[in-house]
């Protein structure tokens, strides 16, 4: 564990890096669109996201070309309790599904030609076989049907402590799993990643992000959480009662995020507070999947005030603690599909409405090579 | 002008060919799913897509390699009277725009690998040049920047009439649009074609089709007319006022979707309506866009009540009248990403989503296959 001082101004230094956007180049891409063969402004949201990725990377037209999706891993002791309506064991087989190639993500990120990094920062259990831990993709094939994943393992520790009854991490482990996070940022900027994907894997850990997010906002825990995986009445209204004497035991402050996390969160969510943090401070876009991954925004928000311009929100997942961490982020979500899967799935359909942000942008004709007449007198100041 | 007896047997066929979907074909669809590795139901309307393709072709896991987008265009009459923000001549210059693959829809459609056909059933004007009409799009590189549209020039008028003043169409007018609809549904399916996305081009046909959703609704214009391309206040009170007069002026009965379609319609609407229930009839999703098509599609519902269940809303417009649309229709969108453009750049962008939806379906592994744990008991029956 990272000693409490380096920790310290390692991390200033990403929150300060973490400044407002780059209005000249928002402003040269909005002028940029509305030379373009449309109506100003017709094509909504996606005009919106490109003129949101020059702002983050601070040029007019940004390339969109390397992305990666990052599945970070963690098991939870509050799993035990039969929160989920699935094992632990269940996390480490879908590490090794990932890295097959089988998963969601893996069909979904191959179709946005993205790679996916499945990071394990504290999966129970034995370590995966070599063959299983094989990192790199195999050769890019014109269009791949699955993408496998490369596994970073960098364990914490096997899973969080049981939240309801004791902290889910010391400060020291969450140092830790921030910093692998911010680690494992910096690598794939400096590898030329355009934009990072988040998305996460960990039976129970709804039940964390509930308990965070309610620790967080002041809601209350019936408010914030939801079926999960998919389990019955019976199972919410108890996963709901953990929650509340989790609450009761931690009593949390809402000003200290990084108490909050400790207490409450998960290991994957720590090291999606440090990727995010991390991405953020290296200007690349970061593009948020579901509930998980949004709440560990709120933590990272918490400590970085400008990081939700920086942020796009890939989805709003039917769980219902993600609406109010959406509103609390100030963030409208790109796609509403009733997803509640997770494992950067959402991020991964998302890419195709960056993607076709950007060729719009780049690739219209403009009114004046088109020969096509602008709008007349009487056309309406149009609304972005 | 086909005669009325001949029509009125063909429309007959073709309406009579719209039934339920195949429930077999929908049940083998869920069945597959549930044996992936995902919790029942958490991939929410991707698989609700994927179960509707199959219940609409009749098989368990139809193809859609083979994707058109129709991009019907017109001019109308009453954009003499300042409806929109362009003028008229705006219709033939993005024609050629289309043909020449540099509108918002060329781009869109390369990157969702579907070509683009416009069928120009009424633009006024004299008719494109010989080089604008070469008509097959080039040899398709690894991933074109733009498509290139295929021009069809099946002209019934240049443009209907006022509505405002007189009927849009003669009967036989709309009854030829219809039909030229209906011949290019049918050259596409036999062409091969899985899915066909409908698109739109003609300046002022959001007066059109607010004018259309009035009457076949009993909606009051104000609640069914918007901003259309970007009209000011001045502009937009105007419009309603000119549809409240042809209202007044038509008379229509709501049970009378052709004389609704004659009276207050275009070319544009006449022959989307054709190609919605020429494509639908021969077993193959209809991927609408959005104000316009949905109103073509309003009025082809009205003719065949079990069409709707054969259409993708593939997005809601900012135009108010197209959520009274969607509703009329039961139609939920698939994005919602603020758009007001047409050309069938909202269907464009939705491919992306069936496409997942397929991929997902016949790219993951099962249960079996990956060694994951199925859900344990107190998995809550999962909601589609």
């Amino acid at each position: 564990v990272t000693p409490e001082p380096a920790f310290g101004a390692r991390l200033r230094g990403v929150l300060e890096a973490i400044g407002p956007l780059d209005a000249a180049a928002m402003a040269a891409a909005a002028a940029r669109l509305d030379r373009l063969t449309k109506p100003p402004g017709s094509l909504g949201r996606l005009e919106a996201l490109a003129i949101q990725l020059a702002g983050i990377r601070g040029e007019p037209a940004p390339p969109l070309d390397r992305r990666t999706i990052v599945v970070v891993a963690a098991d939870h002791g509050v799993a035990a309790r039969g929160v989920s309506a699935y094992p632990s064991a269940v996390t480490r087989q879908m590490v090794a599904n990932f890295v097959a190639g089988g998963a969601a993500i893996s069909v979904l990120a191959a179709r946005a030609s993205a790679s996916v990094v499945v990071l394990d920062v504290g999966v129970a259990g034995p370590e995966p076989m070599v063959a299983e831990r094989a990192t790199e993709p195999a050769a890019e094939a014109a269009e791949p049907s699955a993408a496998p994943a490369r596994l970073l393992v960098r364990r914490v520790r096997p899973g969080t402590r049981d939240l309801v009854a004791e902290p889910a991490m010391s400060p020291g482990e969450a140092r830790a799993a921030i910093e692998i996070g911010l680690d494992l940022a910096a690598e794939l900027v400096a590898g030329g990643a355009d934009v990072v994907g988040l998305g996460e894997m960990g039976i129970g850990n709804t039940t964390s992000a509930s308990a965070v997010t309610a620790a967080l906002t002041g809601r209350a825990p019936a408010e914030v959480t939801g079926r999960g995986t998919g389990v019955d009445d019976a199972r919410l209204a108890a996963k709901i009662r953990l929650i509340e004497r989790a609450l009761d035991r931690a009593r949390c402050s809402p000003d200290d995020p990084f108490g909050v996390l400790c207490e409450l969160g998960g290991l994957e969510l720590a090291g999606l507070v440090g990727l995010a943090l991390g991405v953020a401070a290296a200007g690349r876009p970061v593009l948020l999947d579901g509930f998980i991954t949004g709440a560990a925004a709120l933590v990272a928000a918490r400590l970085a005030p400008d990081l939700p311009r920086r942020l796009l929100a890939a989805h709003r997942s039917v769980e219902p603690g993600h609406r109010v961490i959406l509103d609390g982020l100030g963030l409208a979500p790109i796609l509403d599909l009733d997803l509640r899967l997770g494992e950067g799935t959402g991020a991964a359909l998302a890419l195709h409405m960056l993607d076709a942000a950007v060729a719009v942008r780049d690739r219209m004709a403009t009114f004046e090579e088109a020969g096509v007449a602008a709008a007349e007198a009487g056309a309406g100041a149009a609304s972005r």
